[in-house]
């Protein structure tokens, strides 16, 4: 009975996820599904993203949280087109709430559409809301052993991008084990190895992305 | 109906979690609740306050993950009595799989049992697992706005522990409006600022915490 009623909650959102995925093809966006830990910094990459970026493209972003539009402000005060979703206790963003705001933005030229969801490394595995690409971003303090413990959402990922690598816990993190175990997991997804704060290894990141989004969109 | 059977489970959760309650008063154990983000300093926390207070309290730790036993094999070889609960793809410990647990401890003194709940700022703090004592850690690197955008747990919580005080991010961290937010969500529970790789506030943590359970146990 239980997994009953989680099968047919998953397959009625696999079924919207779908109809977002054609909703982008048509109105050439790459939509990019932002996956993390709190804090691990899903704002501040975004933010950084769009800064190296915005000359080959245009941006939107949809911001997914329990409580509070903290990020959503600091998108807008940047000029980025940008929607709040506040889940209230949801633990993770799904295809129907994606879908109940997609049209409210406009799409006069492709753009690229970042949806950040809620920080959760569990639950935003288990719910596709129909984007072109997973990520997840894990970060340095956080520790080396979070693809192991979390390997649904590593296994589910396009690419994984490792950030705060400048930050002071690096000494007692364990990078080789860190890479070998997302390789493990996932063979096919790039890691990208960041610092928000210094900008290292960005360049490298928004690169692959762009790619995807010529490829997909233009 | 879908509000429906997110009720049924969270009162049968309920029921079980009064059971716990019970099973922990008739064998004199104070059961702490201890949840937080993925990497926050679950783990480092229970270890520096076992080591702390090992010649007060006798001590045993259930460990609920995802997947892996990295914290159980980094408790059992400091010689503590551990148990670790996989959950598969769940994103929190309930009070049946704390129940399912519990008769696999000795109880012949009294004790302190620390749940180490799945790294998850959400779901864990919906489900009650029959704990004297809930507390959420909070880390310096996951930024000062966590109180803000994750509400509920820090409403929920007993005791807010802020780790990591030493980190180099502690120069963007503000203090003032963590404690602030924080302190308007939850007006009743004390904020202790630690760090367990220095050492620093766990004197105050620990003789809390010592203090709840003499209380209770002795």
């Amino acid at each position: 009975m239980k997994i009953d009623v989680r099968r047919n909650i998953l397959e009625a959102n696999q079924k919207l996820a779908l109809e977002n995925a054609e909703f982008f093809k048509a109105n050439r966006v790459l939509a990019v599904n932002v996956m993390a830990s709190p804090g691990a910094g899903k704002t501040s990459t975004i933010l950084a993203t769009i800064e190296r970026l915005a000359p080959q493209a245009s941006f939107k972003v949809i911001e997914g949280d329990i409580a509070s539009s903290i990020d959503t402000d600091k998108i807008a005060a940047r000029g980025i087109a940008v929607l709040q979703i506040n889940t209230g206790n949801m633990c993770h963003l799904d295809a129907p709430m994606i879908g109940r705001v997609l049209q409210r933005f406009d799409y006069d030229a492709p753009s690229i559409l970042f949806i950040e969801n809620v920080g959760n490394l569990v639950c935003p595995a288990e719910f596709g809301i129909g984007a072109d690409l997973n990520i997840v971003i894990a970060s340095v303090p956080e520790g080396h052993d979070k693809p192991a413990k979390y390997p649904a959402i590593f296994m589910k990922s396009d690419a994984i991008l490792l950030n705060k690598i400048d930050s002071r816990d690096s000494e007692e993190f364990d990078r080789p084990l860190f890479l070998e175990t997302t390789q493990g997991l996932n063979r096919s997804a790039p890691c990208f190895e960041i610092s928000c704060r210094t900008g290292a290894g960005l360049d490298a990141w928004c690169g692959w992305l762009l790619e995807k989004f010529q490829a997909k969109c233009l």
